[in-house]
C-alpha cells in the first residue's frame, strides 16, 4: 500500500487460490478472498489470486499454470471447511483421493475412492510456509487460527500435495513455498444454513490471510529462523 | 435515515443493556455492544446502552433505575454465552439462580444453588419481543441467529426473569416489551483462548442487534401482526 | 431382587415412561428402557414401564390414566434427545409447545408454534425428583449424567409440564413426584447414522436410570433431606 | 472360543496393544482393551494384548520386542482420543512428532516440537489393515466406527508410522499388516470428567474390536478382494 519510488524488485509475489463454490454452497469465502484480494500491492508482497476449480483434472493444471505465468515465491491456497471454527493452517497433504468421506463429488461430478493424488508419489508433503509464525501473527491480530493435520481427502488435501509435489519434481523451473488454509463458513453462509455451526466474518478472514502471509513473508527472507511446519 | 419534518416525538427509546466482563474474560463483547451504540439515533429508534454489573444484588437495581430514567418501549439486554455459534433470542426466564450450573460465581464471587430469583414468583415469563420476527430480520442481514429457550440459571437468565417480573408486577409505571440475547464469544476473545469455540465478529453481532431492533420496533407499532415468542 | 418374606406394603411404585419412535428413528432408547424395565420388583421400588406415544392429544391422557391405574409415588419420563452426550435430568418444564424447533411433527403428523401446554397455566414447573441426589448417584456409578434446563419445546417438555401441572391442579387425587430425564442415542442408533452424534449404551441407560430412581426413592423416604431441584 | 481338534496352523496371531494411562487419565479405556483380551482365542484368530508405554522412546521398542516374540500377522494398535465419539480407523500415520498440539508431554515428560518421527523416512505410511472392510463389520455390529486422517502428532499417529516404517523397512523379517483405532473416552471416564464429551461402552468397545479384527482376518485371507485403506 506505500507507494516505493524505488523499483519493487525486493516485493514478493503470492499466488493466493480460493476454491470456487461446490456443493450444496452457493458461494465460497475461499474463492471470495482470492478475488478481492486480486492485485492487492502490500509494503512486502503483491498478491495474485485465482479462483480454481472444484475438479480433480483440472484444479492441478491450472494452478500449474498460474505458477508458470506468474513465478511466485509463496503460494497459498484456500479452501472451505464448514464446521471448523478457525482458519486452519494445513500441516500436510497426504497422497490419497477419496471424495467418500465428505460426501461429495467434484463439480465434474467425479467420484474417486482410494485413489492415489499422484501413483508411485511419497506418502505425504508437509507445507513449506512458516506455519508457527503465520499463526501467531494471526491470533495477535485477533484471528482464530490453529495448525491441522487434517486437510481431508478432496481437493484441498489434493491442491496442497499437488503444489507441494509440482514444487519438489521439477515440474516447473520455479521455487516456491506452499500452504493451505482451510477457512470456516462465513457468517452470511451460516445464517442461512442453521445448521449450527461455527462461522467467521469475512473480514477476519481477510484481515488472517493478509497478516500471516506478511508473516510468511518475512521470514522467507530471514530462513535462519523459520521454524518449519513438518518434519521433512 | 429519513428527513422527518415532523418532530420524532414518536421515536422509539430502546434500552440496550450489556454485562460486564466476568470469570476468566477480561473483556465482554455485551457491554462493548451496549456502550458503543448508546446514543445511536436511528430511523425508527434510539438506543440508551448501559453497561450492568455481573452481581446478583446490583443488577436488577441498576436495571430497574435506568427503566425509571429513560422510560424506554423496549428493553433488550445482552450477555455473553461462550460456546455458542449464533446469537441467540432466549425465549424464557425461570425462577431459578444456580451458579454452579456455570461454574462461576458472580463479580462479588456470590455462590448460589437452586435459589429462586424472586420467592413465590412464577415458575417462568416468556420474552415479550417479537423474536420471530427479529430472528427472521437478523437472518436475511446475514446474521447467524437463532431461538433458544435455555438462557442458563446464572446472571443472564436472571435478568430476563427480574426485567419481565418488573413490568408485570407494576413495580414501575413503565410499559415496555423486553428481550435477551446471548451473543457468542467476539472473535479476538476465541483467538486468544484457542479452546475450539465458535465466534462472530463484533461488527456482525451489532448489525444483528440493530436490525433486529428495528424489525421489533415495527412490530411494536403493529401489534397485531406480533409474531409471540411464547405462549402466555 | 429381595424376597421378602414381609408385605411389601413399604414398597414405592415408580411409573417409567418411555416416548415411541418418531421422526426419522426407527426405535427410541426411551421406549426400549420403559418396556424392558416393566415389572422389575427391585429392593426400594417396583417399576411399572409404559411407552408413550409421540402425540401432543395423546400422550397426557395416557399418562394421566397410568397414573389412576397404578398410584406411583414417583412418575418418571423418559425421551430421546439426538445429539446429547449424557443423560439429562430435565429441572424445568416450560408452557410452550413449538415443533418447528425441532423440524418434526408429532406422530399424528401435527405442527404447532408457540402454543401454550395449558392455556392459563404457569409459565413453568420444576421437576419435583430430587435431581442433584439422583445426579450424584448415577455419576458415582459410571453414568454420565448432568442437569439440564432446556427440555425443548416438543413432546418431552410437554410431558414435564403436563405431569407436573397434574399433580398440583388435582386432576388426580394422587400425589407423587415428576422428573424426567433426556437420554442420547444408543450406539446402536448411532452406527446406523454416523452424523457424528454422542451415543450411550442402553445397559448404561438402564444402569444411570436404576440408580437414580434408587437415589430418589431414598431421598423421598428422608424428605428433611431434599435437595430440590428448583425453586418452587 | 472354540476348541479346535485340529492343529490351529491356520490360526491368525493378532498383536493387540493399547497404551497406558496419560496426562490427566488415570485410566486407559486402550490398555484395558489390550489387557482383558490378551490370550482369547476366536475361530479365526488369537490375540496376544500388550499394553504399551506413553513413552517416545520406549512405544516402538517393546512394539518391535512383541512383534519379534509373537510374529502376529496383523498389528492393531489402540490409543485414547477423548473428544471423538467413535471408534477411529486411522488411514495414515505422518512423520511429525509434535506434543504441543495436544498440550500434554510423553509420560517420561518429553515434549517434542515438529521433529521427525524417522528422520530422513518417508512423510507418510497408510495403514494396511483393510480398514473399509472393518467400518462396515463393526457398525454392523452396532459399533459407531468411522474412518480418520488424523491421527494425531502425538504417541498414536508415532506409533502407526513407526509400525508401517518396521514393517516396510526389514527391521525385522516378520510380515504383518498394521492398523491403529483411536477409542472414546469410556462412560466412566466421561461422567467423572462431566466436561461434555461423547464417550462409550467399553463392551461395546471390545465389540468392535473384535469384529473388526474378525473382518479383518477375513479379507487378509481372501487379499484379492481387499479394500485397500489408503493409496499406497
Amino acid at each position: 500500500m506505500t507507494a516505493d519510488t524505488e523499483p519493487d524488485t525486493a516485493d514478493t509475489t503470492v499466488l493466493l487460490t480460493g476454491y470456487e463454490p461446490f456443493g450444496e454452497f452457493s458461494s465460497n469465502p475461499a474463492s471470495q478472498l482470492a478475488t478481492r484480494l486480486d492485485g492487492l500491492d502490500r509494503e512486502t508482497y503483491t498478491i495474485v489470486g485465482r479462483e480454481l476449480p472444484v475438479v480433480f483434472d483440472r484444479a492441478a493444471a491450472e494452478l500449474t499454470a498460474a505458477i508458470d505465468e506468474h513465478d511466485p515465491e509463496l503460494v497459498c491456497a484456500l479452501g472451505l471447511a464448514a464446521g471448523r471454527h478457525a482458519l486452519s493452517l494445513e500441516r500436510v497433504g497426504i497422497n490419497l483421493r477419496d471424495t467418500s468421506s465428505a460426501g461429495v463429488p467434484d463439480n465434474d461430478e467425479r467420484r474417486v475412492v482410494d485413489d492415489p493424488v499422484v501413483a508411485d508419489g511419497p506418502g505425504a508433503y508437509f507445507a513449506t510456509l512458516p506455519l508457527r509464525a503465520m499463526k501467531a501473527a494471526m491470533r495477535d491480530a485477533g484471528v482464530p487460527t490453529r495448525l491441522s493435520t487434517d486437510a481431508g481427502t478432496h481437493l484441498c488435501n489434493n491442491l496442497l500435495y499437488t503444489a507441494r509435489h509440482v514444487s519438489e519434481t521439477a515440474a516447473t523451473d520455479h521455487e516456491f513455498s506452499v500452504g493451505f488454509a482451510h477457512v470456516p463458513l462465513s457468517h452470511e453462509q451460516a445464517a442461512v444454513r442453521d445448521e449450527g455451526e461455527p462461522s467467521m466474518a469475512l473480514e477476519t478472514m481477510q484481515k488472517g490471510v493478509l497478516v500471516g502471509l506478511e508473516a510468511a513473508c518475512k521470514q522467507e527472507s530471514h530462513p535462519d529462523e523459520n521454524a518449519r511446519a513438518g518434519a521433512e
